[in-house]
């Protein structure tokens, strides 16, 4: 069985979010720990996870020592990241295993770019805030230098970013041959890093963000994964979320899901991109699960969360 | 025929040293012009490259956000570089390869891990210089907060760490893997970024660097490649370098260059590493290059740049 994880902040950030190397190294570790249950059951996995709360941090360095040292683009900040996510995960999931006596596989990282289209829409109209609140004062400068910001409300400004498709993992076929290999792969961190095929061919990195939820599907379906299972902070996806009376959900078909999405039942920041993924992946023929990081073993048999398929299951 | 090649700044900033990320972009793209003459000529090839200068600009970032985001450790700095440096490599060489033709092989880049001995000398007596100059002051400022700093002279003062030996090589099995397959592989950028294993048997990250040049040797045989080449800015090692009457050497023996060195011939901190690297890998029966980037071809049909090996060659 090959089963594509996703892993949320929740699996990168302490419980209040924040994002400090011991912060990171801890909740890694404690991830690691459900993943190695996973690869030592016989699972073949391929990992791909979030990195907004970094992103954010070094876009504020950019921003801080820019009068002394050249800012770097956004697409080099997700790039960054998979390489300290990457070493993390490494690192605790080699041990974890180890500890384990799993002998049959070991991870691997490959830094990997998502191909989006030069003409996408979204990069006309720019709609995903990251980073942190700035004051309007604040903002106003960063707009002066070409950059998109958006008055959030209370909280202040914040920059707004494009958020194009993803249309091919460039690094699959790599990963693919590692995972035949008997690796547990790492694979599209923070969504990959975006790169665009210019009119001559060539590559080339882009300003944006992609939804590491709807790279994950993509990248399910390039690898063959039977199963993308989407790992975040709550064990199912819930209809009346915020109201007195939320009701998990259970097995769904992608047409009753995609209907409650259609009514709104989903926060767009949230888990609407995490059930417009998982709908997809399943609308091919796969099983997707949204479950707890604390609940992955169980959901995949079948036991916890929610599971998502194209038809009924009996 | 398997050639590990290992780029050095040169291949990855402008010819003043900067590093701005317009830089790092052009001068890898000229690099790759190289790279990708040898693969489409059919060479197995397995890249490493430095990070010095990406370093000490995100130590610069570090140090001036710090009362805004937690800084990361030096390890993190390198894993960072690697995502950067080989995002821009596979873009650049697979843009390269295809307007070859090449279809043989593609670039694909491992996050990658160099084990280190945690009870290594370097970490008692740290020796290698990293980073910006500051004034004496400044440096103080960081000594308090427990950095090692060094009056370098003239230039003012330098944070100093330790440079350990490399032990193995972590993701070279996965890099083996690739190869195999067909894949160009970067691999151990920036030396690897450094890890030690405690006591219970865990790895962990550590703040070090290590000289990319040891690790590409230490890296070469555990991939069983025939030739290392380094790639840097002269055509090849010379003797009576800086004097009037500086001669090049051609073919040379591992005695002969290690005698050499002993006399004091090489520069500590640039050539020394070099013709340690080269003795290292040709001791064990290889055959080690140092030339110029833009003489890899020709170097490696022996009508180039320095060859050391074990054995008179004749």
């Amino acid at each position: 069985m090959r089963v594509l994880i996703a892993l949320g902040g929740n699996a990168m950030t302490s419980p209040d979010g924040s994002a400090r190397p011991e912060d990171q190294r801890a909740a890694i570790m404690v991830a690691m720990e459900e993943i190695a249950d996973i690869v030592g059951s016989g699972v073949q996995v391929v990992l791909t996870h979030g990195n907004g709360p970094q992103v954010g941090n070094l876009l504020v360095k950019n921003e801080i020592a820019a009068h002394v040292v050249p800012p770097v683009p956004l697409d080099w900040c997700g790039a960054q990241t998979q390489g300290t996510i990457g070493v993390l995960i490494m690192n605790a999931l080699e041990t974890s295993l180890a500890r384990r006596g799993v002998v049959a596989s070991k991870p691997t990282v490959l830094v990997s770019r998502t191909l989006v289209n030069a003409d996408d829409p979204h990069f006309a109209q720019p709609s995903k805030p990251i980073g942190r609140y700035l004051s309007e004062a604040e903002a106003a400068n960063l707009v002066a230098h070409g950059q998109t910001w958006r008055d959030q409300g209370q909280r202040g400004w914040r920059r707004i970013v494009a958020s194009p498709e993803p249309v091919e993992c460039l690094d699959a076929a790599a990963a693919h041959v590692l995972l035949d290999a008997g690796y547990t792969v790492v694979c599209a961190g923070g969504g990959g890093v975006p790169v665009i095929r210019n009119a001559g061919g060539a590559l080339a990195g882009v300003e944006a963000v992609i939804d590491k939820d709807l790279t994950a599907a993509l990248l399910a379906r390039q690898l063959g994964a039977g199963t993308m299972l989407i790992a975040t902070d709550v064990d199912a996806v819930m209809t009346g979320y915020g109201t007195p009376e939320p009701r998990p959900l259970g097995d769904v078909t992608v047409a009753r899901l995609r209907d409650l999405a259609e009514r709104g039942e989903f926060g767009s920041g949230s888990m609407g991109p995490k059930v417009d993924a998982a709908c997809r992946f399943a609308a091919g023929g796969g099983r997707a699960i949204i479950t707890h990081l604390s609940k992955i073993g169980e959901a995949l048999s079948g036991r916890a969360g929610t599971v998502v398929t194209r038809d009924e299951t009996n």
